[in-house]
């Protein structure tokens, strides 16, 4: 099962964190915004180029700390059916630097439309004789809100293709508590939503015990997740929320099991964007991005010891 | 509010139904898919190009029929980039041919990831001083899991650029039930989720008296649609899950109010797939499209009269 290729990247980096690719095109350095507008104009074109070239730079420089990166497809959408170009080139690059992809794209749909979606992400297309690999993400982000049938078809992809995938469980925003929080008999609706999960991906647990899927459990709920995480053996939290949204090294200790396994921290902007706070107008965004990846890692350290 | 353009196109055409476009490659009739076989061999690229042509002469077929079409996202980013490449053609086809356009993409994400996703879908992005529409359908489907956080963006632009949005409440699919009917104090919770929707577009009420904000019901659920009619008397309804599903025209019915408004009903493999049926192998499936549109136009006519 394909949280223990993750789980053994995490153990070898040391580094259970993963790197956000949410590029606005505000985003990017203005260097490489300039060059591609100057090649096309204020176009899409331009932004998906640079935004791809970005990317790229940010892998290039993270590559060998982090074990992971997770493109937000809604980055790449804002740009079109160029931006999903770009975004099939990122993660085929991310993949050929030996790192584990997470698509985060929390589609959630039904029957042979929940299907489809999962060809796109994690399985291959059939046309005519020929099976083709489409976007092909090692996991995907999910969204169980119609129950089961939402979930299956990428549950038969996992074990097929040895991939994983997460489900929304307590997400990190403050309006979740709106839905997820409401009271449902002696739960709470996201606690009903991670017994599902837990019910969902039973009989495809790895060699680490977890199972191919996993749940999403934010980092700006502390409680929530030390609740989640004895109630949830078995599922392998992607924990959001972590800087930027105000989640701490503190909080996320307790998204780990005793051997300080089971769940990834994702930072996305804090890395990004590191490079406006430099005053160097993006000329050392690599340099900027590894040091606060650097940061984050050594900040969760403090808290988890990963055996 | 879009709303008003839907009904009003609803009225002209007296028909309260939605073609699904949700074309896998073995939907498209053997002729089409071939000429691209033979053309690009069996490649996504083939495959994209049939399924163009074969929405393009459904939305042909039925263009003075009905008055909305569905893409659904799913089946494009089965093909890749180049399916995206395809949707992007197809929704700018529709709306030349004056059909109302949802895209049916059920996202659900937060902050700058839920406004990413609206420009993608209903606004506009901003590359330099340039603003360009991208997919820039009339309407989105989304999933309210994450609470107004995932909303509020997609509301903006509907009021900007006069769209409108339809979420998740019940599906129509049987797991539905697992997470949507769960008790919650004195509701269930996808009655949580329809309050939710009928308050979080409370201030963007159109001429007919519908908000910006619409909701999912499914047409397997009769006695929630009378429900939730009732309860949601501001809120528009896409009822997906006619004919191959179960549902019929007799259950529908309870979707729309006294005046015959408020509701559209969706049908998509009983149109697409209607030349299967007809021993022709495709050379019909235009006619056999617009034959089942008219069939199922008509069952509902039986029950609803729009005023």
């Amino acid at each position: 099962m394909s949280f223990d290729v993750l789980q053994d990247k995490i153990k070898a980096k040391r580094n259970p964190t993963v790197a956000g690719l949410d590029a606005r095109v505000e985003y990017v350095p203005p260097f490489i915004l300039k060059k591609y507008i100057d090649l096309h104009g204020q176009t899409l074109e331009a932004a998906a180029e640079a935004v791809l070239e970005f990317d790229k730079g940010l892998i290039d420089a993270l590559a060998d700390m982090v074990p992971a990166v997770k493109p937000q497809s809604a980055y790449f959408e804002m740009l079109g059916w160029r931006g999903m170009k770009a975004l099939d080139e990122i993660i085929a690059y991310a993949k050929s630097k030996d790192l584990f992809v997470i698509a985060d794209v929390k589609r959630g749909d039904i029957g042979t439309t929940a299907a489809a979606y999962s060809e796109a992400w994690l399985g291959t297309t059939q046309v005519g004789g020929v099976s083709h690999p489409v976007f092909d993400a090692d996991c995907v982000t999910l969204n169980g809100y119609m129950g089961s049938d939402a979930v299956k078809p990428f549950l038969k992809d996992c074990t097929d293709w040895d991939k994983c995938a997460f489900v929304l469980a307590k997400t990190s925003n403050p309006s979740s508590m709106e839905l997820q929080d409401i009271v449902a008999g002696d739960r709470l609706v996201y606690t009903v939503m991670g017994d599902l999960i837990q019910r969902w991906g039973k009989d495809t647990q790895g060699k680490y015990g977890y199972q191919a899927l996993g749940a999403v459990v934010g980092a700006t709920h502390p409680s929530v997740l030390k609740e989640l995480r004895r109630r949830l053996d078995r599922v392998f939290f992607l924990v959001p929320g972590y800087g930027a949204q105000g989640g701490t090294a503190a909080a996320v200790q307790y998204a780990f099991d005793e051997l300080g396994r089971g769940a990834i921290v994702n930072a996305s902007r804090s890395i990004m964007c590191a490079w406006q706070k430099t005053g160097k107008n993006g000329e050392d965004y690599q340099e900027a991005a590894r040091a606060a990846a650097e940061k984050m890692r050594d900040e969760i350290k403090q808290y988890v010891t990963i055996l």
